[in-house]
C-alpha cells in the first residue's frame, strides 16, 4: 500500500515504511527599530526529516526519525513499541504527553508554529518508557516516566507525565476533551528558562523570556478542548506551569493558552482527527483529480504570561492575534501563509524611552511535503 | 523499475526512490618543502550521501539528500518541485544555475574534483525559488531567487541567478552552448573570499587565496561550450567574477576557466548528456555482461586568476595541467585516477627565498558507487 | 525476501535493503562515594543506526550506515565491495580485523558492552582497503591496509591488520580458533591512550586509564577461541598491546582478555555463528508463533591490565565478574539485563585515604530492534 511512500508488507505481520517531511519556510517580522533587534526577511529549512517505521511479528514495532534542518542532526522519535489489544508500550525517545497542540504532528498544525506555551514551557521528546491504553474508542489514557532529551543525556533529569482524553463522536461531530499533568525533577545546579519566539522560527529573537531560574522541580497541568463539525473546527487549551525555585519562598507560576477557530472554504473538506490528536486533511477534490485542493482559513488568539511578580519574575506577556490560510492541494502537500500581531507587555528588549509594551508584526509562509 | 536502487511506483503517479553515493578517495600531493605545507599521502570519504526522491500525484515531487562525509551532516538537496509540461518550479535548497561543470553531478565528472573556479567563486546550493523552462528539446532557460545555504541561515544574503542553454543534436553529435549570470547581495559587514585547493579535496591547503575582502555584492557571468561525438567529448568554460569591494575605488575582477577533451578507449562508449548537463555513462560492454566496462582518458587545462592588481588583490594564479583515466565497470560503479601539475604564480605560501612561483604535483584516486 | 526490512531484488543480480538498529539503554552504577565520581541511574540511546546495503551486477556491492545516537552523526560502514568466488575486496571505512568480540555485531553480543580490551585498545572502523579469502568452508584469511577513522581524517596514521580463522564443524558443534596481528604507525607528535568505562556506556567515567602517551607505533596480537554446542557456548580471547613510546627505553606492554560461557534456558535455541563471527540467534519458539522466545544466561570474567611498571605506566587493572540474561522474543527484537562487579587495582580516581583498590557495581539494561 501507499502512504506518501510505499508501505511494504511481508508475511506474518512484517511491515516497513520510509517516512520524512520537508518544511521550507520564509517570511518577515517587524519589531520597533528602537529595540535594536534584527528583523526583516528571512528563510530556513524548518524541518528536514528522514526515517523509517515498521511492524515486527509478535506485536512489536519501531519508529526512528532524524531531523537535519540547519545541518545539525537531531533524533526525533527513536522507539520500540509493543501493542497488545488496547495497550501500547513505548520504550525510547518520544513525545511526553503534553497537549493537543504539541502532540498533533507539525504536519497538520493550523499555523506554521505551535501555540506559544508549548515551546515556552519546554515540551520536547524525552527518553523513557510509557504506556497508552484505549479501553474504548472514546477514551485514551497515557502515562510515562522519562529521563531527558537524548541531546541532554547522560544527565539526571527525571520526569513523569500523564494524560487522559475523552473523544466521543456525535454523528459527524468530533468532540475532544483532555487533561494532562507533568512533573520534572530538575537536577541540582540546573536552571529552567521559559521564553518564546514571535510565531516564526527563522529568527532567534525572543521578546518574552524569564531568563535562567535555578529550580528544583517543575509541575505543569493542562486542559484541552476541541470540536470538529464538517468544515469547521474550534480548539482551546490552557496550561499552568509552576516552578519550584531554589531561592524562592514560593513557586513561580506561569500560564499559556490559546483559542482557535478554522473553516474550510472548499466543500467537503474537514480537519482530520484520530486517537487523541488532529490528523491529516485529505482534500475532497485534490488537484491530481482535477480539483483545486482544500483551502482553510484559521484565526487564533495566543496568550502567554511569563510574569509572576509575586515570585519576582518579569518575563513578559504576549497577546497574539493570528490568521492563517492553508492550501492542501493533495493529501501529502501543503502550503501555509500566516500573519500574526504580537502585543507584548514587559518585553525583555526595551524600545525607545525604555518602553517595554509594544507590538511585533510577523508574516510567515511554508511549503511542505511529507511521506 | 531499477535505477541503482529500486524505483517503487504506486497508482496515480506516485513514485519513491532511495538515492545515495559513496566517493572513497586517496592520493598524494607534493609541494616544495620550503613552503612548510604538509603534503604526502592522504585519504577521505569525499561524499557519503543518502536520500530519497519521489513523485506525488498532481505534478508535485521532492528530492531530499544529506551528506555525512567526515561525520558532519550537510543537507544537499531539499526541494519540493512542481512540473507542468515544459515548466518546473523548485522550492527549497538546490543548486543555483552556475556552470555546466558545477551543475553536472559529481557522479559524472571527468576528474575527481571540478574545475578550480567552481569552488573558488563559492558556487553552492542555496535556499530559494527557481523556475526552469524547456520550450523545446534544444532550449533550456533557468532562473531563481535565493537566500543562502541553510548552513549559513538565518542570514541576510540574497542572490539571483539566470542561465540559458542551447543544446541541439546534429545526428549523433551533441552540442552545448550556455551562458549564466549571477548577482549576490552581501550582507553589511560580511566578506567574500576566493581560494582553491590543488585538485584534491583531502588536503585543506590552498596555494591561491584572495583572503577575506569586505564586499557589498558580487556579480558573475559564465559561458559554456561542449561537444560530444561518439567516444569523443570536448568542453570549455569561462567565468568572470566581479566583487564590489566596500573599500575599493573600483570592482575587483577575477577569472577562471578550463578546456577539456576526453576519449573513450573502449568501443561503443560515449559520455552521457541530458537536459543541459553531462549525465551517466552506461558502458556498452559492462563487466556484468562479460565485458571490461568503459575506459576513458581525459586531458584538462584549468586556469584560475585570483589576482587583480588594479584593486590591490594578489591572490595568485593557477595554470593546471591534468590527466585522468576513468574506468566505468558498470552503470553504477566508477573508478578514477588523476594526475595534476599546478603551476602557481604569486602563491600565498612563499617557498625558499620568498619564491611564490612554483609547482605542486597531485595524484588522486576515487572508488565510487551510486544508486 | 524479508530480513527485518524488505530485501528488494532486481533483475541481473541487483539487490537493495535498508538497515538499522536501535539500542535503548538504562541502568545504574555505584562507585565508592569518596572517589567523587558521579554515579547512579542514567540512560541513553546507545546506537541509532540507519543505512542501506546492496548488490550491483558484476560482483560489486556496498554497505553504508550512519549512527546518530546522542545527536551526533558518525559514519559506521561506508564500503564498496567486490566479490569473486572465495575472494572479497573491501574499499572504504570498515572494521579492521581485531577480535571475535569486536567483529561480532553489537546486535549479537552477550553483554550490553563488549569485553574491556576492545574499547581500551582503540579498535574502530578505519578507511582502507582489505581482502578476505575463504579458501574453504573452514578457513578465513583477512588482511588490510588502513589510514584512520574518517572522523580523524585527513591525517597521517597508517595501520595494517591481519587475521586468520579456523572454524570447523564437528557434527552439531562449531569450533572457532583465530589469531590476529595489528600494526599502527602513529603520526609524529600524536599520543595513544588506553582506558575503559565500567561495562556500561552511559557514563563517561573511566576508572582505569593510562593517560596520553607519546608513541611512535602500536603493535597488537590476539588469540580467539570459541565453541558452540547446542544451547551452550564458551568463548575466550586474549590480546597483547605493545606501544612503542617515544620517550621510553622499551615498549609499554598491556594485556586484556575474557572468558565467557552461556546457556540457553529455552529448548532448541543456540547461538548463531557464520563466517568467523557470532551471528543472529533465531528463537526456536518466537512469541509471534505463540512461544516465549529464547532466554539465555551468560557469565563472563573480563580482565584488563593497563599497568606496565617497567615502562613507568600505572593505568590500573580490572578484574570484572559479569552475568547477563538475554531475552530474544523474535529474530529481530532483543532485551538484555547485565550485572557487573568490577574490581579495580591502581584505579586512577583515589577513594578515601588514597585507596586505589576498590570495586564498582554496575547494572545495565537494553531494549533492541534491528532490521
Amino acid at each position: 500500500s501507499w502512504a506518501g511512500a510505499p508501505e511494504i508488507e511481508g508475511e506474518g505481520g512484517w511491515s516497513f515504511k520510509p517516512r520524512g517531511r520537508l518544511n521550507i519556510d520564509a517570511g518577515s517580522f517587524n519589531a520597533p527599530d528602537s529595540t535594536g533587534r534584527e528583523d526583516g526577511f528571512n528563510s530556513e529549512i524548518r524541518r528536514a526529516r528522514l526515517g523509517v517505521e515498521g511492524d515486527i511479528p509478535g506485536g512489536f514495532g519501531y519508529k526512528f526519525e532524524i531531523d537535519v534542518a540547519g545541518n545539525e542532526v537531531e533524533v526525533t522519535d527513536a522507539i520500540l513499541t509493543y501493542e497488545d489489544g488496547p495497550l501500547t508500550v513505548n520504550v525510547g525517545q518520544h513525545n511526553t504527553f503534553q497537549s493537543l497542540e504539541e502532540l498533533t504532528s507539525s504536519r497538520w498544525s493550523s499555523f506554521i508554529e505551535r501555540a506559544a506555551f508549548t515551546d515556552a514551557f519546554g515540551f520536547e521528546r524525552r527518553l523513557g518508557v510509557s504506556v497508552e491504553l484505549e479501553p474504548s474508542d472514546t477514551v485514551l489514557i497515557q502515562g510515562g516516566l522519562f529521563s531527558d532529551n537524548i541531546g541532554d543525556l547522560p544527565g539526571k533529569a527525571m520526569s513523569a507525565d500523564g494524560r487522559v482524553v475523552f473523544m466521543p463522536e456525535f454523528g459527524e461531530n468530533q468532540l475532544h476533551l483532555g487533561a494532562s499533568v507533568h512533573y520534572t525533577d530538575v537536577p541540582e545546579g540546573d536552571t529552567v528558562r521559559y521564553r518564546q519566539r514571535p510565531l516564526v522560527h527563522f529568527t532567534g529573537e525572543r521578546f518574552i523570556n524569564t531568563g535562567n531560574m535555578p529550580a528544583a522541580s517543575e509541575f505543569g497541568a493542562g486542559v484541552e478542548t476541541a470540536f470538529i463539525s464538517g468544515p469547521f473546527h474550534a480548539v482551546a487549551e490552557g496550561f499552568w506551569q509552576s516552578s519550584n525555585l531554589v531561592s524562592g519562598m514560593e513557586d513561580a507560576n506561569f500560564f499559556g493558552g490559546y483559542a482557535e477557530a478554522g473553516l474550510f472554504l472548499t466543500s467537503g473538506d474537514s480537519r482530520g482527527y484520530r486517537g487523541g490528536t488532529f490528523n491529516r486533511t485529505r482534500p475532497a477534490n485534490p488537484v491530481d483529480e482535477g480539483g483545486m485542493g482544500a483551502f482553510q482559513l484559521n484565526l487564533r488568539y495566543d496568550f502567554l504570561d511569563l510574569t509572576d511578580t509575586g515570585a519576582g519574575i518579569v518575563g513578559g506577556t504576549q497577546n497574539g492575534y493570528m490568521a492563517s490560510l492553508v492550501w492542501v492541494p493533495t493529501d501529502y502537500t501543503r502550503f501555509l501563509i500566516n500573519y500574526g500581531r504580537l502585543d507584548y507587555n514587559d518585553a525583555v528588549h526595551a524600545a525607545a524611552g525604555g518602553d517595554r509594551d509594544y507590538s511585533v508584526d510577523v508574516l510567515g509562509m511554508r511549503a511542505q511535503i511529507d511521506f
